[in-house]
């Protein structure tokens, strides 16, 4: 068996020739070794099994292929978009079990887009930037065209030499320069629709031996006519700044950070992963030249690692940007990721670990390779990390940390805006434990082919609310959102990494904003800390605010679930509910209540999947606690009605918040009986500050921990000394903590 | 090894001298046979090292018994509860393992609680109209008592006469007396309460072997002085019309229905099961001759089988009246009866079947009697069906129906008020499909135990939301609850059950309510109808109003989930949400939208659980649908903020509802693939109404169910003939259906 497979790594690495078919994502060598091995592989032979009897089936009941229409989740997008999943895989079938019905299907249904093609003009919708042929976007064509070229690969063989010259010429070249040449815009960006744009033209290209067409692919078009302003539908300029050179390889230069992160997000990124790896697959045994898995220091492996740890405890993507939620790493494009990037390279051990909680496969080698290697893996737990993931080309962007400690999981962001699908953030977080969201990033106001709701596009409120400000939890300045919500405005600047340390128990990352406000400087420091004094493991969050002039801030709270108790005395409106404000996402909030709190130490508890959590926090004279529930100027109901908890502080230029959450307790239903219903944290103090120090504390009744930062001077290695009301506080480095027993 | 068994049911069946300790829930021969067959019975074994491991560890902490201070969910309340936990532990692990350690945490305990006995005042808090000692109501005392006469009974010989004379002086008999005679409307009622107040004082007198206390147990006091008129915190009465008798077989007799129904709903049914059963398992004991599991014609069997039936998809109780939602058939109570019922009846085979996913056994001869036997059983799905439980101590009390079909289940209430624990909902129901609840029943405005929320208790809002009319999916004449809201009024009243069936596919229970509004009857038919041609079992609900004088009518639809998109046009309400109205529950609810809608066929469409829901409806000219919001004059955030719709027609005198709730469609977020997002349901019609017939159709696109239902006569062999509109339909019996392809 071992023999085998090197027989069969070396056919792959040697790539196929070019006249080969199949060739893409499938090869002769390939399918032989697949046919070879089935018996003894059975999660691919269920693979298998489930996809035959789907084909099967849809053979039966036969195909349509309908003049196109409809938006996103009506009827014609719809079918077409089952039309090219079923041609994909009915191609993969045929090249597997060697019957011919799949191979007919996909000729069948082929010849009959040959016929319709060449009548069709641009999709009637015209809703788009760049609106396709057979679905309202060219994305969608695109999407069309990755899946059957594969598709023809695979029964090119079985067509004659005049069926093939008929497809090419009235169907796949056309298609292929329609998706190009005729949509510079659409082909020309560095943006994950010119991705699929650049891999459609490509694979097809690749299917077709044609090498006008690949060089496009791979280089882009020479002349696109773009104008530096123009922006498409979601205010993403079409241009990056400085940046020349398109095309599939100009893609993965600058699509991807040294780290791997993708700037608008997870959730894009397990979009855009899709067309980057399925290409690239093909390329590698089309083009093996080209070495693309090892293409910019292996930038897919690490693209596909940073996707991975970018998940929260329930397996889904952190909902930074506009994403939707419950996306998660079952997802198909992701199960393709696993299996490819194990077939590029078999020493990456721990994605078996993934691939066997993803329980599925891709019905190709990839796929093969990934099940036959699971049957002999140690499955462990998957590994999950405190990281930095560097945003920016060349990795100075700022970034997103995920910070893990304990159950508890936060998402910093201090990342470069995320171009049209950005969202106005900087320096916000969200909170996860075990259970799922503590403090929420409410995610895009989408419903993804949902037709109901606006047939799946953005809905508006993903403008007047899901982008701003104060729909996320990072500080809000006289209730403006960050760069006035200007994109362009944004994208010129972002965070800065102040310092970082992942060591166990005490865990900090620090970021600096000074370009969201005019003359305003934030700078946020977001630790866990764990500790057997403690409940569990807590997040402490030190925000300092400097502004030019004194301003209103205030400091959102997203938090999931319901109000239990707080210390400050606040009763919920009861007659009438108002506005909280008239813009800049403030209209969506009515105002259930508004008080005072003048106590210097605030505590609010809450509830959820069966936990008690608890934010407590340092007051100060004036403070505003305001508690709104999102749903206002929302004729269509679009908007879920969650709670927030707003700190508001007026007329400061100089204010800092510490803030505790700790999640401390549980219910259970079915005995009654709750279990540490109150915080064990009973003070939080913000201790001494100056322009170069902040140090606060959090105790319980046993003990206190003071944390000490240097908020000037990032130099590890500096030792720091405050003396302060009779109390010497001294420490090497950044940050450091101190426990004390009471 | 069957052999040793009928020894041991020999010996139980005889019952243990009165001398023999122990000899309540435990037995000497009992505890023999444990010790013995231990090691085979692994089941047992790991709860009995799980509260080993418990004990022990209580045992290193050492114990606290406080002087009473605190409400329920305070430190003092959860540790005397905490105690009798742990001394009714300690004492079965005394007897099950020997270790002398236990029977001294017992003795060590008992004695301090002996100490401050005889001191301690009534209990400081007095809210409850009978005030406790220990605790802030007697109940919890009760509690205690119950709890703490098996650990007597288990230390019994380990201590001396001394230790024992001084025990039951100075504690246990003065105890029994203040629960007694000292409380006599605590002791002599008909109702949860006294149940427990009976157990305490009867298991006492077993431990001790008082007669005297015991036949007070069983039959009550003589003279116990309570008015009639009199009513608890709750609103409910303390004698039941009619009843003299009082004590624990009075309960028996009267507060289950012959079908093992509980007015108060399966909720309370689980706390009362309790007492019941832990008292017969002692008095089948230790007072064989009384029958105890048969009295009544096996009541207590009926009563567990309706507990076990009564529960949804999620195993979660139907939260009808005063609820609290969540509690399961894993909440311990049911534990416990699965095991005693199993123990006293072992040709109960089905109960294993319930053992095995509570996946838990108490720690006595019933629990290893259930383990072991389950360590032969082949286990089988639950069986759940669809039944009425009747209501009322003859059975003429209306009842409750759990319907099943498919995936659906509505749980359909037309019982009797249910006492101070009853909601004015009659004719209400609650749907529910695998993946939870669908239109959901509110149930108790109370987190129990639970500090932040006033200790626990019942919270304001229950009584002026949680109980009325509106709260429910049940239609509201005027905006005035049923029966004015008042307990003394509903109470003399109950529904009419009109006629039902269960054959599968086309099930229906018919009920009528008279009383609830003066001059108003109203008539409610729910179906679940399954056919191949549906998309899955929908639920048709005909709901006939017919009122002396023009009335406004609102019949509320309480769904759950996010509002997708609504045939009526009727845009949220976008600056400023004022009430639905100023009284009877209307007063918590924010008005969203309100519009009129003349439309003859009306559909709302939801999202929940990842799933599509339809509510389709017949439409008349003037018809208001209103959107509400739960939550307004709620200071102090106690309710969820759930969504209702409100279908509303004015000045009617009759007035028919036919709605169809149709459960129609997935969206999986990983592929962001909506399946089926609308109903399959084109059309509704009311197609022939008269004072004796109502003939309705639901059809699809292509298929219409036409639904004949003769209304004045529930003769089941009746034949049936209208002509109406040039069709003839013809039908034998109450209701039929008939389908027709379009």
């Amino acid at each position: 068996m071992k023999l085998f497979n090197i027989f069969i790594l070396f056919i792959i690495t040697l790539g196929v020739s070019a006249g080969q078919h199949p060739g893409l994502t499938l090869t002769q060598a390939g399918v032989q070794s697949i046919r070879a091995g089935l018996s003894a592989n059975p999660m691919f032979q269920k693979e298998l099994e489930k996809t035959q009897h789907n084909v099967d089936l849809a053979i039966a009941e036969g195909f349509d292929i309908p003049i196109p229409k409809d938006m996103a989740g009506g009827y014609t997008h719809e079918r077409h978009k089952v039309n090219y999943n079923l041609m994909h895989k009915a191609g993969n079938l045929y090249q597997i079990t060697g019957e011919e019905k799949y191979a007919k299907l996909v000729k069948d249904m082929l010849m009959e887009y040959a016929e319709i093609f060449p009548t069709l003009p641009i999709h009637p919708t015209k809703k788009s930037y760049a609106t396709g042929k057979i679905f309202w976007q060219c994305l969608n064509d695109a999407n069309w065209v990755v899946f059957t070229s594969q598709a023809y690969d695979c029964i090119y063989n079985y067509l004659s030499a005049e069926e093939r010259k008929h497809l090419e010429e009235d169907l796949f070249v056309p298609y292929a320069d329609f998706l190009s040449i005729e949509n510079p815009k659409f082909f020309n960006r560095i943006h994950n629709h010119s991705t699929w744009a650049n891999a459609a033209v490509g694979m097809m290209a690749l299917a077709m031996d044609n090498d006008t067409l690949l060089q496009k692919a791979l280089y882009g078009l020479q002349n696109d006519g773009i104008n530096a302003d123009e922006f498409d539908d979601d205010g993403g300029f079409f241009k990056m700044e400085g940046v020349t050179k398109a095309g599939f390889l100009a893609q993965l230069d600058y699509s991807f950070s040294p780290d791997g992160y993708f700037s608008e997000g997870p959730y894009y990124q397990r979009y855009a992963i899709f067309p980057f790896l399925v290409f690239s697959h093909a390329l590698h045994n089309k083009k093996p030249e080209l070495d693309i898995f090892n293409y910019r220091d292996g930038i897919l492996k690490k693209a596909t690692q940073s996707l991975l740890q970018l998940t929260n405890t329930q397996g889904h993507f952190f909902p930074i940007n506009d994403a939707q939620k419950g996306m998660s790493f079952n997802a198909f494009e992701i199960v393709n990721a696993v299996n490819i990037m194990y077939m590029a390279d078999d020493s990456q051990d721990y994605l078996l670990d993934w691939a066997y909680v993803q329980d599925a496969v891709i019905l190709n080698e990839a796929g093969f390779k990934t099940a036959k290697a699971l049957d002999n893996h140690k499955v462990e737990q998957l590994k999950k990390t405190s990281k930095i993931y560097r945003d920016g080309v060349d990795g100075k962007g700022g970034g997103v940390a995920a910070i893990r400690e304990g159950d508890l999981e936060v998402l910093f962001k201090f990342s470069t805006q995320g171009m049209g699908h950005g969202h106005f953030d900087r320096l916000s977080y969200s909170l996860y434990d075990g259970a799922g969201e503590v403090v929420q990033d409410y995610g895009a106001v989408r419903w993804v082919n949902v037709d109901q709701k606006a047939g799946g596009r953005y809905l508006p409120e993903n403008k007047t609310f899901g982008k701003q400000t104060i729909g996320h939890n990072t500080a809000v300045i006289n209730g403006i959102s960050h760069y006035k919500g200007s994109v362009k405005k944004a994208e010129a600047h972002h965070p800065i990494i102040y310092y970082h340390n992942f060591e166990e128990g005490f865990q900090v990352v620090s970021a600096i904003e000074d370009n969201a406000y005019k003359g305003t400087s934030m700078h946020r420091s977001i630790y866990l800390i764990n500790d057997e004094d403690l409940s569990s493991a807590v997040m402490l969050d030190l925000l300092q605010i400097k502004t030019e002039k004194p301003a209103t801030i205030e400091l959102p709270l997203w938090f999931v679930g319901q109000t239990m108790k707080s210390s400050f005395d606040c009763p919920k409106l009861s007659n009438e509910l108002s506005l909280l404000g008239d813009k800049n996402g403030y209209q969506h909030i009515w105002k259930e209540s508004s008080c005072n709190s003048n106590e210097d130490f605030i505590q609010f508890n809450w509830f959820n999947n069966n936990r008690f959590y608890t934010m407590s926090t340092v007051g100060e004279d004036g403070d505003e606690m305001i508690k709104g529930r999102l749903g206002a100027n929302d004729p269509n109901y679009n908007l879920r009605p969650d709670p927030v908890l707003i700190h508001k502080r007026n007329n400061r230029s100089h204010s800092t918040f510490v803030n505790v959450i700790e999640p401390h307790g549980r219910y259970d239903r079915s005995t009654e009986i709750p279990d540490k219903p109150y915080a064990l944290i009973t003070d939080v103090q913000k201790i001494y500050e100056d322009d170069h120090y902040l140090i606060s504390s959090l105790s319980t009744s046993t003990h206190t921990w003071t944390v000490m930062l240097s908020t000037s001077n990032n130099d590890e290695k500096k030792n720091h000394k405050i003396n302060f009301e009779g109390k010497e506080y001294v420490w090497e480095g950044v940050t450091k903590i101190k426990k004390e027993t009471k």
